[in-house]
């Protein structure tokens, strides 16, 4: 057996509790908190609270104008100078379509060791086994292996859009030395990942009027048209070769080096199936698995997200449309800035005839990403091996985006998203589920990977 | 005074009656027939043809399943071996938005010599017009200078979508040597326009699909988009000059000819004007008034009329859309064939990479355009110099588009657009309406052409 850094009381506490800690994933996911609808929110922040004291963390709800309380804590330790960070969502999506759940999503049911219910994995399931982890530290080794501070949000799920203005305003509140994000999975064959981070994003809205009102399509023969200059302009934008032509777009964005390519063979992609459950013949320009593994790590996308103009009923309309949207978003690889590359976009269109041409700017986040040799991304990685007895697969980074930048940004410190959650949890999806066992050995997991960091 | 080839009884006849006839245009247009609304089209089509019957013709109602009625009618005359055929609809635009009306659009009522309701101008003022014509002629006379039919239809404001089933099916009825097409205006300053035919068109609805789903947008990174290939598709259809580059698309296509463009420098355009409407800045490629007035004539268009896909709500969704659609509107002039064009559209997509791409066929019609100096244009000019003493503007052919090709093209006849109408007839608008002094010109007007052309 592997040695490992966590003390066996600790073990065996979490060991022969994990019913009780179901009971109180359970207690939370009793209480709707559906952020879209802004439903049950203060409710479920007030028992956030409630929970984190009895846990024995000093807390505080954080408020702002029409916001979503977020609810922090934090507990010392004089074992390590260290702190670390729980970052998790007390919120969670709706819970539509009711009629394909099993049980009622807000009241919660364990099956065969397997529990039910809307945020039981996304992010109730998390969120208590991070107090889980720490009530078992106190009550067995009688203190943490280092600070641990909280950060409960209640908008998670609809694009944290607050959390940025939180971060900011109580800024020294969240300082820390690492932070474990919100999730974390086992795949359907019980491999654990460890997940290092995300891609940044600029969503935009590009607004092209050509004229004051709609006119007559044979009128097309003398007026201009703003659907014909939105498609030079996009055309203008993107080369066949799906690069962006805007100039500096790639500037200092790299490889792979050899070590994470090597990584990225050993993670399972199973490419003929996911062509399949997309009906794609290919993949862009004719990329085989690993070069797809590859960019969706490391590739800077441009994707038309939604375009619109003119007449989109049955039929035929004859008219020659005022305007035309085209709602575009640009994934981002760490080497790139959001704000600069706004500002270049904003230029080569200027000067390529479309200064006219509003970009209304819905959202900007830069990337976030943890180097996998980090000693705490590698400490994810060492107990991920211990407690489940092989090699996580390591993401190095997902091909989406997340508030993750506010803290690793700020804080120039390191992210791991791990946790207790299953890739078949049916997250966002009726019957979303969190395995007991899953549970158990994903707290060890934790708590092993705190060990190591603080250790470190 | 010109010479009238019109009697002199005629004339006192029709300018003696005009309130008579007006009233037997309020007779009709009190009866609703909004084709969109399939609404008071039977009982408007009975009415019409007792009104046909009254006149002395010989009717047919023409019938074809859920289709709005067509009423047929003919007169014979010994004087000419000619026919001619007044082509007119009974069926109007609806009335909204009914507060803007002064007068209930379905009770029209006469203020200080004016006609005010739906329908009044169009169709049903010109449609009566041509009865009272022949009312006038059979009252005086006794006899029409030639043949005459009529061939009123129940759905020109639904877009005359079973005309030409009916003309196929009944196609001996309506065989004639000139047509007298639904409509005329005199412009702001009574001077009279006659208007030679109308563009062609291609309606396409193109649908490019690249998944069998919506995917995240992360997934831009490798899964083909659907957007930018109907970019690349619709970069591919256009040059920069405005140019279809779909091979053969231009052949044959004439230039106008010296005369017609003479005839054009003296057509009236407010340039200036027309763009402060629309709120342009230029026209296509900065031409000036002249080259507007020849593109509006001779210049075949490509339009996007529509284009939608993926997320069109407000904020941001970060989908990468399954599919994209676009509605395609082409206008034509008569040396192109919409047919031909058609196919050279899909072999230009089939080798070019878009053979998956499917191109919907919305509708097609070829372009009618009788040449101004054929004998019946010719009478048509002359009548107006004739009755309102000044040069009628020669409209060499319509930026739009309608059914005119169903007669012109199957019996080779020639089509004049001149009637009773006025350009500020408010017609698709709140108190659309008919001035009495225009009728009674109008009426006159027809008459003189139509002797002009019998006795050429």
């Amino acid at each position: 057996m592997v040695f490992s850094m966590v003390d066996q009381r600790f073990e065996k506490y979490v060991n022969e509790h994990v019913n009780e800690f179901a009971q109180q994933v359970i207690r939370l996911a009793s209480q709707p908190s559906v952020s879209a609808r802004k439903e049950g929110i203060e409710e479920c922040a007030a028992l956030v609270e409630d929970m984190l004291r009895e846990t024995g963390a000093t807390t505080r709800v954080l408020r702002m104008d029409g916001v979503a309380p977020l609810v922090y804590g934090e507990i010392k330790s004089s074992k390590s100078p260290k702190t670390v960070l729980f970052y998790n969502h007390y919120d969670v999506q709706p819970e539509d379509p009711l009629e394909l759940w099993e049980s009622p999503p807000f009241k919660p049911e364990i099956r065969d060791g397997v529990l039910y219910g809307r945020g039981v994995s996304d992010d109730k399931g998390e969120l208590v086994s991070r107090l889980k982890i720490v009530e078992a530290y106190l009550r067995t080794t009688g203190e943490l292996p280092c600070n641990v501070k909280f950060c409960f949000e209640g908008e998670e799920e609809t694009g944290s859009v607050h959390l940025g203005d939180y971060v900011a305003k109580y800024s020294d509140l969240f300082k820390a030395d690492a932070v474990f994000w919100e999730y974390g999975t086992v795949d359907s064959r019980g491999t654990p990942m460890v997940s290092l981070g995300v891609k940044g994003m600029i969503y935009v809205e590009l607004v092209l009027k050509s004229l004051s009102q709609d006119a007559h399509s044979s009128y097309a023969a003398i007026l201009p048209s703003a659907p014909w200059r939105m498609v030079r302009l996009l055309n203008m934008l993107k080369d066949e070769n799906e690069m962006i032509r805007v100039p500096g777009w790639y500037d200092g964005v790299t490889n792979l080096a050899e070590d994470e390519l090597g990584l990225l063979q050993q993670q399972p992609f199973e490419g003929a199936e996911f062509k399949k459950t997309y009906g794609a013949d290919r993949f862009l320009g004719g990329m085989g698995d690993d070069q797809a593994k590859k960019a969706l790590v490391q590739r800077p996308t441009g994707n038309i997200a939604g375009i619109w103009s003119g007449y989109t009923g049955p039929g035929s309309k004859t008219v020659l449309p005022k305007e035309i949207h085209a709602k575009l978003d640009f994934r981002l690889v760490p080497e790139q800035d959001p704000q600069n590359l706004l500002n270049r976009l904003r230029k080569f269109l200027d000067e390529n005839g479309f200064r006219d041409v509003e970009i209304q700017l819905e959202s900007m986040e830069p990337a976030a990403r943890t180097p996998y040799k980090h000693p705490f991304a590698q400490a994810a990685i060492k107990a991920a091996e211990k407690v489940y007895g092989k090699k996580p697969v390591v993401e190095l980074g997902s091909p989406g985006t997340g508030p993750l930048y506010l803290f690793t940004r700020r804080y120039s410190m390191p992210s791991v998203d791990i946790g207790v959650s299953a890739v078949d949890g049916g997250i966002h999806a009726p019957n979303e589920n969190l395995k007991l066992e899953n549970m158990r050995k994903g707290m060890l997991w934790i708590a092993e990977a705190l060990e190591l960091f603080c250790a470190s």
